[in-house]
């Protein structure tokens, strides 16, 4: 989908939106957030904790873009000091259970990963 | 999984291998050559013809990590001049279909997605 939204969306074509939207939910720390928001809502310092070694600041500009796009809902609780809740919406959840089965078998398979890698770099740099 | 392959891997551990499997799976170009080669094996020019914007620096490197990973699989005819095939091999083609998926979800998503980008760049930019 480019400007015309009777084209149909291809994340093959670099002008296609739906790429941008792809990266977002499969980047760096989207794919963590959205894993993690798949066991529930989080608080914004839940997130961080548990999506380990993100900043602030790289967490933040993530579920903005996610909520952007319409996979995360950010809700503000009016209590002092104000409570921020980060939660999947329906078409969010669908993602996240894409990623953790994701997860879930590159978790499993890495006795067949590393496997591979040690067999590559004993075939790659002799 | 770090050093001790008896420990569970989990990819919210900044130094768990899986994480960064995960990261080559879903990363920028790695997500989109393996969706590619999900539809079959292509030679190299071919992927990168299918993979719109990427250099041929990004998509070697790319191919390259996701062969030490072992979803990948590189085969070289001994013609002249030589051929180079990739495919996917088991595990890839299951790491491909959880993408596939994933993509297909996102791409016939896109009309919601565009909604949601709407109305937050409203709310959010007066």
């Amino acid at each position: 989908m480019t400007t015309d939204p009777a084209l149909e969306a291809n994340v093959f074509a670099r002008a296609c939106t739906s790429r941008q939207v792809l990266q977002n939910a499969t980047g760096r720390w989207g794919v963590l957030a959205l894993a993690a928001l798949g066991e529930g809502p989080h608080r914004f310092g839940e997130l961080r904790r548990h999506v380990d070694g993100v900043s602030e600041r790289m967490l933040s500009q993530t579920l903005q873009q996610l909520e952007r796009d319409g996979l995360v809902h950010r809700r503000v609780e009016t209590t002092i000091p104000p409570k921020v809740e980060y939660s999947l919406t329906p078409l969010g959840a669908q993602v996240a259970e894409h990623l953790r089965a994701l997860i879930g078998l590159l978790e499993s398979s890495m006795p067949e990963v590393l496997a591979a890698q040690t067999e590559y770099d004993r075939t790659h740099r002799p």
